[in-house]
């Protein structure tokens, strides 16, 4: 039986191109005792895989390797056992192998999807899946804003930003976000709830001062997608005994020189805490997650887009997007049909 | 009776100039009721000054006024009361209303120094002071070192980097330190007891490398009083859920470019918690800082080492000092004798 792959077949200098990727056919090798075939249904390209694709630069994830498959997060579907941990028909999602087709897998790593919960499968990509366990952790646990405080949200358009920004309104929180188009901006007043949208691209070298206008209070929280000037702004800002939820710096992944971020003496004055994480410090929380945010999905009460790529072969420039602007919200690969 | 005090007389572009300051005579006012003569004896000149020289830029404290006596900590003896909060005879400390030869106060905000606790007068301008609680409470509280994990201090031979280190020591930690002179890297190791001790100006681009093999298993615990390169360098070190003290960044006080800091994504992969905070933030700590550290002093675990100028005319050489690297320890000018 055959399979098709994404595979890595050139380490991107700067952005990420079409020609650092190759799709390729594969043969599947019949299953062993405890295995199972799952045919992959939707795929997941998100921003932290940029880091994985620098050889010499350890991120917290090894570096992908050349000729080597694409791994990511996937929901898929189980087609056949040989004694695998889950049953024909059943839907799981979790490092799905891979940006490929059909994918073989003992089961280790991967949670069953519980059908009793009514979203589409895509949202275990989006708002139920690590973007919103993602957003959900490093809002409520490390940013901890309080009623009346002012979120600061960056790349607040995208898979992670729009639902922070969600969550901040349930929590009484003015919200204010940046996005890349007039367009975003609009979508995120009105669709996501907030109180303020700033194009950055509009607003240029006046980052700080549509900031400050934005924000007449100063900043609580600043939840940092992108880094680098986002990040002086918002530093410039903040209130006294604010949080920085530091989750991705997006302007840098393709930029080899980085840019420097020069305002840091603000973290003193201002007794500003600045926290990295990762999404996986928030696994044992999963159980509260998928409880508070099923609760809020099934009131309506959270608002998330997807911009779905038709096709394994679509992959690169689902991923490209994440670089370029193109995508609203979680930026998805759709391999198959929900049902087969 | 005439009064002796140094004025701010131009902002310093830059570093701070002689020319910045001058020393004037004043009147003293007769003493309302309630208000004490203090005569100054020991007057304190810290790096955190800098910050109040720049008229544009807000600091946690307000900018110092043209034309204006400089504020700064002193230990002082009351000389006459008319109803004032101590006895002629106390020794205070406090913000003891500036550079001057004597002040005029009602006790507000000034603290007695317990003539039984054995230590001399200026102490309380450094191990039992200001400096002091500063190392104290950001190491302890913020960066809660644990035995066995490696404390990385920046101006380690400065008031409050050395007794940062000899804390650390005391905890059984490993600790490395830079200072800018090979007779200050000495003493670190000489006398403090570090494990490692760099020279930052011999180290030049080479500071990554230098830290890498002085701190072999990593760096869990920054405390940085310096910024700058100093920072991306023990960003470049740190171990995976380190902490970083964010305390001082004294090699941007006087550049008006402010370097940038241009690997700060560490943050994000090795999870580090950066926390700002300024001294005023553990005034609360202070029975049990005074209890702790007035007994490592009375036991000796405790070294610390001083640079005296001699007469208020010398304030601003002293401040100065800060900066150019003269001083050893903790900088004093000696107003008056210890006692009259």
């Amino acid at each position: 039986m055959k399979n098709r792959e994404v595979r890595l077949k050139n380490y991107p200098d700067g952005l990420p191109a079409r020609n650092c990727f190759e799709v390729v056919e594969a043969e599947i090798a019949p299953l062993s005792q405890g295995q199972m075939l799952i045919r992959n249904v939707w795929m997941s390209v998100d921003p932290y895989m940029r880091g994985r694709m620098n050889p010499g630069r350890q991120s917290y994830v090894p570096p992908f390797e050349l000729g080597k498959v694409m791994d990511g997060g996937a929901v898929g579907q189980v087609v056949e056992s040989r004694g695998g941990a889950f049953a024909v028909g059943d839907y799981v999602t979790g490092m799905l192998g891979g940006w490929r087709a059909y994918n073989v897998s003992s089961g280790a790593g991967l949670t069953k999807i519980d059908p009793r919960i009514n979203v589409p499968l895509s949202a275990y990509m989006g708002v139920m899946g690590m973007p919103g366990i993602t957003a959900w952790y490093g809002l409520l646990k490390i940013g901890k804003p309080k009623a009346g405080e002012t979120v600061f949200v960056s790349a607040a358009a995208g898979a992670v930003g729009a639902l922070v920004c969600g969550i901040a309104k349930l929590k009484e929180c003015r919200v204010v976000g940046t996005a890349g188009s007039a367009g975003k901006c609009n979508w995120l007043k009105d669709t996501v709830g907030v109180d303020a949208a700033i194009d950055y691209h509009t607003a240029g070298d006046g980052l700080t001062k549509a900031l400050r206008d934005a924000a007449p209070k100063g900043v609580d929280v600043y939840f940092d997608n992108v880094g680098g000037a986002h990040l002086e702004s918002a530093l410039e800002v903040m209130n006294p005994n604010g949080r920085i939820v530091a989750c991705g710096m997006i302007s840098q992944y393709n930029n080899p020189d980085q840019t420097g971020v020069r305002n840091l003496f603000n973290i003193i004055g201002k007794r500003i805490l600045m926290q990295g994480f990762i999404v996986s410090d928030s696994f044992s929380e999963m159980p509260a997650f998928i409880a508070e945010m099923g609760a809020w999905v099934a009131a309506g009460k959270i608002k998330w887009e997807e911009t779905v790529y038709e096709g394994l072969e679509k992959s690169p420039e689902a991923f490209i997007g994440l670089f370029s602007g193109d995508n609203l919200g979680k930026a998805l690969v759709r391999i198959g049909p929900d049902k087969a």
